[in-house]
């Protein structure tokens, strides 16, 4: 999980002398050293088969990282964005520590990383992430969505509902941030009963749910995975609101139909930057003259590509943007952007609660699955934790209008009546 | 104040068919027709000289217009943009109705408009807005703020404080409104104690007294306009908040020391898009680690050139950014966009107010200076009127914290104790 693509911010945090790392005598020793320095000198130890301690100078590390077998170590020196995780997934290097505490001291070495070099610019220009046309939509959805509502069941809580909650206070448990995040969408979107809402990429389902029960609106909510899509009709139906809330198993770019409100909550990141126009051409197109809505996505706070472990092995496809880069959605259609709110602390709140359950259930998923499965689950989950708490990633949620809509409330106090 | 630069949304809304304005029969009749067509049918009436009756077919007009004359035709017809406003200045046309309605037909036209001919799209990368280096940032802000703080006195009520007020109700008077903004804007900065706050742009000075009064912190403020420096410190020594608010008359880009935050309310509109990564890196460069800040500016659903009109008598140099173009300010510089709240509906609610206290003290602006100035202002507060009210305008508030301050507050409802 370490961070060459995250070193954009570097030229002027480049002083490296003092934090150097020392203790290498071997060649391998050396050229970890030299690979730890490229990476900014993230305040981690390690010791290598050699006996070798490698470990930051004048600082106590906040981690120990045990690499016993050569082999693993020159596989991380080649790349070690995707092979350090994937060796620690694979059980070939042993962590003495807290892993979050591990990843947040590579996210924060990475913006201390010398400038990338121009080799390392073209590769990273020549690595694609996986597209999102309708069919690679489909697969990259799969891949990370389908892999069983059982599993998933085990560590998100009550709604499923697998994006940021909203911690109105710090003591707020799991399911009630949920259920908060949810009225927190709704009432910046003012829904009024009767209204029609479409909802782009809807997860299992607990947000149009909610927004027909609480808010008492129709709702059609579009998603690609065909396992949520199922999960979400038979909820529905067993609440009996299947004649409030329609489930269609299709692509966004798909939706037709005209409507009150437009909500995505957590889709964004997998649409890609180059489609942004186009989601907002779907939106403008559905959106009548009082039209307003909601996109909750995680961000960024200038463009980078994704971490590439996590682009590989959990969310193929998968894109945070900056803030001016989600403006492609609403710029080209004059789209109105009347409120943005950066979450990123709630998702890491949200990440340890997830992280916490996930943790109780381990048994459970390592029977569903394998340790290996297990590793790399807690490897994306602490990472993220690790991404959000030292600013890696954001979490915008972005209130907009249709350009000529006065009817938009005048101040925000509504979204903090009790 | 038509609005050829803002019909770059016109594309899909071009079926001008059923509003056609009729009745023309002279040559210059059918020429006002024909431009009135490309400017997307203003629902406005005009009369000319010849007795001839130009109105929109099917609708009933805003407002009337009085052509008494054939030059006044030509010039209009050659670059109405400019030339419309001018006559209403000059006092060579007349305008039956109320001014705002028609300026905001104009401005709801301007987006069906047909798109911009090729020759018109060339004109207008030409025509570059006066630049903001240094110098040219002094002589555009001499033009506009340097004329007489007596003559602000007249209608900006008494915090002088000549940027969008926010009302928490309807019935919010102006200073009420004033303030409202300003503990608005150090709530969401949440200033403390002690603190240093530099402001840049801080026109008569009023924010920069308030934040040391109200929030007890120490304030450099900055700001090219000598008379509103000067303005701002007597102020000061009147209030006996000398010792804790310096102004200083200066480039924001000259601003040197560390801060705990940074503010600006009002100026961006001024610095011109080529120099926001340079003013994110006045920021970036005086914040320290728990660093925030507020800019407030007047900005746009999509970018687009300044009216011609209000760049060429009222604001020279101005030129209202797009939230993409905003984040050239932070991206570059990893500053994180916490909070963007558009106030657009308070600015034409703050306009309002100006221009009745404006009215109200018409014979005295009269004679300060003439009716023509007069009829100039009354133009450029209306203007602004419907450029907030139709969308063309909007107010961005756009709080931020550098990368790493985990010290932000949990959720905004601390902005709306009462």
């Amino acid at each position: 999980m370490s961070v060459s693509d995250e070193s954009l911010m570097s030229a002027s945090n480049a002083a490296q002398g003092e934090r150097f790392t020392d203790g290498a005598r071997s060649f391998e020793g050396r050229l970890l050293q030299r690979t730890l320095a490229r990476l900014g000198n993230p305040e981690v130890e390690f010791t290598l088969w050699t006996g070798e301690r490698i470990a930051p100078r004048g600082v106590e590390p906040v981690c120990r990282v045990r690499i016993p077998r050569r082999a693993t170590l020159v596989s991380i020196l080649a790349n070690p964005g995707v092979n350090f995780p994937d060796a620690y997934c694979d059980g070939h290097i042993e962590i003495e520590g807290d892993l979050v505490r591990l990843l947040e001291a590579v996210y924060l070495a990475g913006e201390r990383a010398p400038v990338p070099s121009m080799l390392e610019r073209v590769l990273g220009r020549i690595r694609r992430p996986h597209v999102n046309t309708l069919a690679g939509s489909r697969a990259n959805i799969h891949h990370h969505y389908d892999i069983g509502n059982a599993f998933y069941q085990l560590w998100l809580g009550q709604t499923m509902a697998y994006t940021c909650a909203y911690y109105p206070t710090e003591q707020t448990a799991l399911d009630q941030a949920q259920l908060a995040k949810m009225d927190h969408v709704c009432r910046k979107m003012r829904l009024r009963p009767g209204e029609h809402v479409v909802e782009a990429g809807c997860g299992w389902g607990a947000l149009a749910l909610h927004m027909a029960r609480h808010y008492g609106v129709k709702v059609r909510a579009f998603n690609i995975s065909r396992e949520q899509i199922a999960y979400a009709r038979e909820w529905a139906k067993r609440d009996g609101l299947a004649g409030e809330v329609e489930y269609i198993q299709d692509d966004y770019r798909n939706i037709t139909g005209h409507y009150d409100a437009f909500v995505s909550v957590g889709m964004l990141e997998h649409v890609g930057v180059d489609n942004y126009e186009g989601l907002g051409a779907v939106i403008a197109r559905c959106l009548g003259a009082n039209g307003r809505g909601l996109i909750h996505s995680i961000g960024r706070n200038f463009p980078a590509p994704m971490q590439p472990w996590i682009e590989k092995r959990i969310f193929p496809g998968a894109c945070p943007p900056s803030l001016a880069q989600m403006a492609r959605i609403f710029e080209p259609h004059n789209l109105s952007i009347l409120d943005v709110e950066n979450l990123r602390l709630h998702y890491a709140q949200t990440l340890r609660h997830w992280l916490e359950l996930f943790e109780l259930a381990g048994d459970r998923v390592q029977q569903m699955f394998d340790a290996r499965f297990v590793r790399m689950w807690r490897m994306y989950l602490a990472g993220s934790i690790a991404a959000f708490t030292t600013g890696t990633l954001q979490l915008f949620q972005v209130a907009f209008a249709t350009p000529h809509n006065n009817d938009v409330p005048r101040t925000r106090a509504h979204l903090y009546v009790p």
